[in-house]
Order: C-alpha cells, then structure tokens, then sequence
C-alpha cells in the first residue's frame, strides 16, 4: 500500500475499493449458490407464495449492472425486470458473470468524490450514490438468503454464508 | 451541515455516522419482522431442519451489542451464543432494544481512524473493524430474509424490505 492510499484510509470508513471487493465477494457467493441448486426447481420451487429462486435472481440482474451503469454514466432508462433467463441455469450465470464485469468496468469510472452525490436511480429511487449502491447490496443478501430456505427446505446444504 | 462535516464526506465512501444510521435503520425492521411473528411460531416454527426465528434473532442478539462493545473497548470475550430469550417475544424485543442502545453507545466511542484497524472479532475472527461491522450487519440481512420466508410460509406478509 502507498502512502497515497494509507492517507485516504485512515479518512474513511470504507474505501470504494473495498466496498467493491466486499460486493464482489458477495457476488460470488450467491454464484455458488445459483450453482448449488439444482435446475429445475430453480424454475420451479417457491415456499409461501414467493417467487422462485430464477425470480428473485432475475431481479438481482436487473439491478446490479443495469444500477451501475446509470450511477457511473448518468443515463436514465427504466428498470427492465425481467431479462430473459432462457429457462437455463448456464444462462443465468451467464448473465450473472455479464453483471459482474458491468459492475467492474462502471465502478472504475466512479470517483470518490460522487458517492454522495443524489440522483434518482431508474428514474423511480431517490437516494445518494452510496446508498444506492448500499441497497443493491443489502438487496442481493435479502433474497440470496431466501434461495438458501428454498435449498434447505429441498434438503441440499448451501455454500456457507462466511465463504467470498 | 457544517463545512466540515462536508469535507469529510468529500473523501468518504460512506461516513461514520450514515454506517450507523444505515445500520440502525435495518435493526429498525428487524424488529417489526420480530414483532409480525406469532409467538408461539417464533419459538417452534423453521423449515428445512433451520432454526428457528428465535434461533436466529438470539445469534443476532449475541452478535451485534457485544460485538461492537467489544470493538469499542479492546476487551477480548467469547461469544456468548445464547442469550436467554425467556421464552418471550416480549423478552426478545426488550433485548433488541438494549442491543440498539449498546450500538450507538460504543459507536460514539469509535474514531473514524479505527476503522481500518486489524481486530480478532470474539476472540476467533480476524478482520478491521469496517469488515467486522459489515458482517454484523450483512449477516443481519441474511438471516432477516430467512425469517421473512418463515412468515411467508406461515402466510403472513412481512414489513417491507425498503421501510427502515
């Protein structure tokens, strides 16, 4: 670590580096348990009247790089909600790699100085930068852990929660 | 907002006091998913051979006060993995609260310069204190959002995952 970097630390709570790390390792993690579950009950499987497991991660699809594209560019299109899955798991992860070198790439051009800038993500969410970013966050962990009751309640062990 | 305070936002991901407010603003619905469970379900209720919303809340509960009390202070317990819940949600909550109050109190003690120091979180987890806070918080979510699908499988709509 340079001295550059040492200095803009011990100013932070979090540096914009380590929050992506930290997203990314959350991405992951709910890579795996896409994998863990088995193909057809992804499609298929829900408890309680929810959404199945493909219908919760395609809203994470449509948030995450759809979400960092328009903070980094300023663009303002309407969130697609429904990307197409292809009823398969391969194309889901598909996306979902697609997703993560999106957040990868607009991440980049974000400097520090626009986390607390206001903007109105998909032209419906008022919020600054970070807590935007913090939503889609905090919004994967929410239905990632529902997937893991839909694994449980099928009897396949999920990934565990502390493994990045 | 003073000029100061703004300064340090310029160089911020995210400040101090907004991790806190964002963290108290998920406890804030944690608590109304406790308070939306029946009581005698939240005790004996799960899915999938999990534990149950009481096993959960008491791995919180265990986590969040003398998590950060221990941060704050240096002092170096072991977790406690079972807070007695007295068989009450009233207990639970009553619980809950003092956890809120003991954040925000060893919060206060917290300089921003802490945050990147390298803590062994209960004696076993090693991580700076931003990492172990995220946790704390992260796990938080993780197991909420399984709770959430115990009340959706005993057909109760849960609070809604935006309102803090």
């Amino acid at each position: 670590m340079n001295n550059t970097s040492e200095a803009t630390q011990l100013k932070s709570v979090i540096t914009s580096a380590e929050l992506l790390h930290h997203w990314q390792g959350h991405r992951n993690l709910t890579r795996r348990v896409i994998e863990a579950f088995p193909e057809k009950e992804f499609f298929e499987f829900s408890i309680g009247g929810m959404r199945t497991a493909a219908g919760l991660i395609q809203e994470l699809i449509s948030i995450a790089g759809p979400g960092m594209r328009q903070i980094a560019t300023g663009e303002n299109a309407a969130q697609d909600h429904t990307p197409d899955l292809k009823n398969s798991k391969a194309h889901v992860l598909k996306l979902w790699d697609e997703g993560t070198e999106q957040i990868n790439h607009y991440w980049a051009m974000l400097p520090m100085e626009r986390f607390h800038e206001e903007i109105v993500a998909f032209g419906m969410y008022p919020g600054s930068v970070w807590s935007t970013i913090m939503y889609f966050h905090d919004n994967e962990i929410h239905h990632r852990a529902q997937v893991y009751v839909y694994l449980r309640a099928l009897g396949i062990e999920p990934p565990f929660f502390y493994e990045r």
